[in-house]
C-alpha cells in the first residue's frame, strides 16, 4: 500500500483510512478557508494533503466524488428519530437543521449555497446532503398521517419546507435578527403541526 | 457638472442623473458577472462604468453605501399591500418574495447570501434589503390579530419566518425539487394561517 506512506500518521488506525481521511480533511480545510468549489483542484487537495494526486485518483474518480464524501464526513445523516411521538420526532430533526458538530460548515455551507443553482454537479451535492433529513421528516409527517394527528390530505413536501426553512435561513444566516432563537425548533414544530393537524 | 460628461449618454436625462445610473448599473453587472462584495473595488466600478474614481467620491462616501443603492435599484421594496383582506395581503407580500424583475438578482443574491455572515457590512445590506418586507408582514399579521383573525399571542417574528424562509429557500436555491411550486404563496400562507388562526 504504498500510496499511503505519504499520509501523515496517527497511532492505532490502518494507513489507508489515514490516507483517505488527510485527503477529505484538507479539501475540507480549503473550503473552510475560503476556496470557491469551482477554485478547488485535485491538485490542490493532494498537495494540501501531502499526498500525490495519483493517490486521490485511486480511490475517487474526481472532484464531485471527492467532495460528496467530504461533505458526507462533514455532515453525517441525522440520526434516526426515536420513532416514539411524531411532535418529539419532528422537534429532534428539526432542531439538528442547520447545527453543526464540526465547526467548518458553518463556513463551507455558505460558500457552497451560492453555486448551487449555478453548476448541476453542486446541485447534486448539495441535494445529498439534505436528502437524508427530508426523508426522516416525510417518514415522521406520515406516521403522524397514519396515527391520525396530521391531516391526511396534508402536502408533506410544503410541510417539511415550512419545517426546515426558517432554521436553515436563520443558523446560516441569521436572516431574521428579530426572531427569538430560544426553542426555536420547538415553536417552529408546534406552529406547523397546528396548521396541519387533523381537524 | 463637469464630473457627468464621461457617463454613457441617453437622450432626455438630466447627465448627473445618467451617470449615477451607469455607476450603479456597473456595480450590480459586475456582482452578476461572478465578482465578490470583497472583490468589488471602487476602481473597478469606475473603470466599468466609464468614470473616474473621484465622480464616484463625489456621490458616495464608499463602497458600502454605493452598493445599498445599488441593492435599493435591484430590489425595490415590494408594493405596499391593499390592506383589505389578510389573508390576499399576506398571499401577496409572501408571492412577491424571492421574485424580480430583475434577471441579475437571481446570480447576485447567492453572492450576497454567503457574505452575508462574514462581514458585519454585508450583512447590514442584506438586512436593509429584506427589513421593507419584513415590517409589511408584520403589520399585515398585527391588522390579521386586530381582526380576530389570528391569535393575540402569536409569535409575529416566527410567523414571518415561516411565511418567508421556505420560498427563499425554493426561489434562490431551488432547495426542495419535490416540492411542488404551483401557487405555493398561497399554500404557505393558508398552512401558516391555519397554524396561527384564532381558535
Amino acid at each position: 500500500m504504498t500510496e499511503t506512506t505519504d499520509a501523515p500518521r496517527a497511532p492505532g488506525r490502518p494507513r489507508s483510512i489515514r490516507a483517505d481521511e488527510a485527503i477529505l480533511e484538507a479539501a475540507l480545510d480549503l473550503l473552510a478557508e475560503g476556496s470557491t468549489v469551482e477554485a478547488l483542484s485535485i491538485e490542490s487537495i493532494a498537495s494540501r494533503a501531502g499526498v500525490g494526486k495519483a493517490t486521490i485518483y485511486r480511490r475517487w474518480s474526481g472532484k464531485e466524488a471527492l467532495l460528496q464524501d467530504a461533505l458526507r464526513r462533514l455532515k453525517p445523516p441525522p440520526p434516526e428519530p426515536p420513532g416514539q411521538s411524531v411532535r418529539e420526532d419532528l422537534i429532534m430533526l428539526v432542531g439538528s437543521t442547520g447545527q453543526n458538530a464540526d465547526s467548518r460548515i458553518g463556513k463551507i455551507m455558505p460558500c457552497i449555497m451560492p453555486l448551487v443553482n449555478r453548476s448541476p454537479e453542486q446541485y447534486r451535492l448539495y441535494q445529498e446532503v439534505v436528502e437524508p433529513r427530508r426523508r426522516m421528516l416525510r417518514e415522521a409527517l406520515r406516521r403522524g398521517i397514519a396515527l391520525g394527528e396530521i391531516r391526511a390530505d396534508v402536502d408533506i413536501e410544503l410541510a417539511v419546507s415550512l419545517l426546515t426553512a426558517p432554521l436553515v435561513m436563520q443558523r446560516v444566516l441569521r436572516a431574521n435578527p428579530h426572531l427569538d432563537e430560544t426553542d426555536l425548533a420547538t415553536r417552529i414544530v408546534d406552529t406547523v403541526i397546528a396548521g396541519i393537524a387533523a381537524r
